[in-house]
């Protein structure tokens, strides 16, 4: 539940005089055409490569003092930056210039009988605020997206990340100076601490939106505290339904790419729905076993195992869990009905598949299950911007409102209508 | 700021169960198709119309009480229904009958290249919160949009209206079981008071999105102290800015519209803003006062008042204030950048209008003023779903994320992807 978020008034001071100025940075930068902010990118991926051995350099200070305080392996490695991965870095923002810019876009348009001139127009949302945790990536992704959607960004990074997030701050900053763009389209709130991320979630009027990116505590920490609009991103529950219909090697490899493929991502499935009598049930199981994953099942499953195949008894809170791991929650549903049931209690909304020859049940599928992608005989891996054709993305909402699904540059803007008239009055 | 809102666990627990309700209601809502809805709004006109007797009576218990509790005039006014105020209920149903449905429009659509079948649908937000102040029309109006959007809705309708909102919505629950649609698709919080408010302000996951309607005290309590995600409607403090080159009719003939046409809507200019040297000025100033407006002019204007035009002097607070009366703040800035600089200060961001004849100017304006509504010659009265084009209105939406001015059928819907493979995985 939510608490009270404590800030001291000078921090809160602080913050809001840097969300003013960016605010009029963003005024600018709303302003600039597509080649300028492209230029700018293409700036800060020139100096990022120039400058990867000072980057590199400050991130092993983050290391060396995260590794004492005992963060674990896999943190780490989030944490690392290798000349390699700086090149990425640069690899990304190059890949934001050949991404049409969504400012501008006339989205309808028409002339009203009484000869009124309508435009909706796309713009950008104005000042962004994005908390995130020890992984300098995102301070490059979330101000290149930032940047080539005309809109200022207030960054948080997370302490463990401090030393290497400073200088690419300074990158940026310097890449948008020399530019002509305003430097202070790209901030960080970093010198506050943990106060800092509760200063952006307190500034209402001052910051348009804001951006959690991390695992579930972050994200519902900020969901739950901030006063300012929050998107919500990457919570996922996700669910394969396996029909009695579904073809065995269909099924057998849609399992094994949704399980196995990366299974700390947020589109990996994390239960499985068996069919009762479903025929492709053997086979799947055995080879989710035989691929290292730890089936937790319920009685039902238990009792159609094939030989040799291990599972622990799965609990009531393994239908809730985001496993992150190789770790799978199977059931044993009545059909159809009874899978939608279970989907609509435990799923996050993220991305759901059937597995299926039927095409009523595929049908009723896509339109009765309720999350920001409906898959039929496809694996939920695929929920993501790149592969959705969208290009870069900031992350996949599962909310409702503003975005849902894989969230890219056009999610960053909002609308203003333009009226043209000749001294139209309203009678 | 927010406050901590009490809920007695009873009432949470109880409006918990109707939301619960009401998302089974949903599920079945959303799959019924238009000539279904339609029908279920035309059985609620025709019984509005049949049972118009029962609903003033009720109507006339809610007046006499609250006229003896010391309700105004004006309020008393809004609260009223007669039989041809119901006629007008039924009309508005019937409007929206004519509109089309938003859901189930595909969005957009594409094959990928590695033959994945894509589908951006669009498909209702699923249970909606209304928070409304003693105006009936607002039961039938949100009503209507929720059902034929597929949408269910759980309503607040404030203790004044309370025994014409509880006939009016037992007709609608009528007419949704006559025509075989989900009863709960329509509810009414009612019977719980405030508190029913405040529960469903802390229901978060069960209500998917709150809608407040009503004066500014209404919508700014339900924006601050909120967990369920809400669209902010209505507040209007819009500005008009008359350049040196305004055409002095054009801008008599607009600002007179946009003040007096009916002052008491949130499109009501409230701001004027003259450029020194308008030549425009006096003749807007003196036409304005001739029609009973009240100046509150700045020390600059005072100086150009035009003989025998009274004018009192304006504080800071005129500068925020939205009227919503035959008022009006006036200020003389240095120019377009001084203009910009006020209403970037002092706006709502709901509509803004310049009144000139320089090119540079209008293209400056529509660029640089951040509102849902931007207007060059025009007045700011047009911003209304009606006047757009765009049906029946839910609101004018004043923030920028989900839905930005006015916002109809199309913006009580989100999207879903629907993916189509062929045992696609992910390489």
């Amino acid at each position: 539940m939510a608490e009270q978020l404590e800030v001291n008034e000078k921090t809160m001071q602080s913050v809001v005089h840097m969300a003013e100025d960016a605010r009029v940075a963003s005024l600018k930068l709303a302003r600039a055409d597509s080649n300028w902010k492209n230029r700018a990118l293409e700036a800060v991926a020139v100096s990022l490569e120039k400058h990867a051995a000072i980057i590199t350099e400050q991130n092993a200070l983050d290391l060396e003092r995260e590794h004492e305080a005992g963060m674990s392996p896999a943190m780490l490695d989030r944490l690392a930056l290798n000349a390699h991965r700086v090149g990425e870095l640069a690899g990304a923002l190059r890949a934001l210039i050949g991404l049409p810019d969504p400012v501008g876009e006339v989205m309808r348009g028409s002339t009203l009988p009484n000869g009124l001139r309508m435009q909706q127009v796309r713009v950008p949302l104005g000042v962004i605020g994005a908390i995130y945790e020890a992984r300098p990536n995102v301070t490059v992704d979330i101000a290149g997206l930032a940047i080539k959607s005309g809109n200022a960004v207030l960054l948080r990074g997370g302490s463990a990340a401090e030393k290497t997030n400073q200088v690419i701050v300074r990158i940026i900053r310097d890449a948008l100076y020399a530019t002509g763009l305003p430097i202070d389209s790209v901030q960080s709130v970093d010198e506050f601490g943990r106060e800092g991320a509760n200063a952006l979630m307190l500034a209402t009027g001052n910051i348009d939106v804001l951006i959690p990116r991390g695992g579930r505590g972050l994200i519902q920490s900020v969901v739950q505290n901030s006063r300012v609009p929050v998107i919500e991103t990457g919570e996922g529950n996700c669910h394969i339904f396996v029909d009695e219909s579904a073809d065995e090697k269909m099924a057998v490899e849609i399992l094994l790419n949704a399980k196995t493929q990366r299974p700390g991502t947020c589109n990996t499935v994390e239960t499985l729905l068996l069919a009762k009598g479903a025929k492709a049930a053997p086979a799947v199981l055995t080879a989710l076993s035989r691929a290292g994953v730890t089936l937790h099942v319920d009685a039902d499953t238990r009792e159609i195992l094939p030989e040799g195949v291990e599972a622990v008894d799965a609990t009531e809170e393994d239908w809730s869990t985001e496993y992150g791991s190789l770790d799978l929650a199977v059931k044993t549903v009545a059909g159809l009905p009874d899978a939608r049931r279970h989907i609509r209690t435990y799923s996050t909304g993220h991305s759901e598949a059937i597995i299926t020859n039927d095409l009523i049940n595929a049908e009723t599928f896509v339109r009765d299950v309720d999350s920001s992608a409906v898959y039929v005989n496809a694996s939920t891996r695929f929920t993501d911007g790149g592969q959705f054709g969208l290009g870069a993305e900031v992350g996949i909402s599962t909310q409702k409102l503003h975005a849902r699904g894989p969230m890219g540059l056009e999610q960053l803007t909002t609308s203003k209508w333009i009226v043209r008239g000749d001294g139209h009055t309203r009678s």
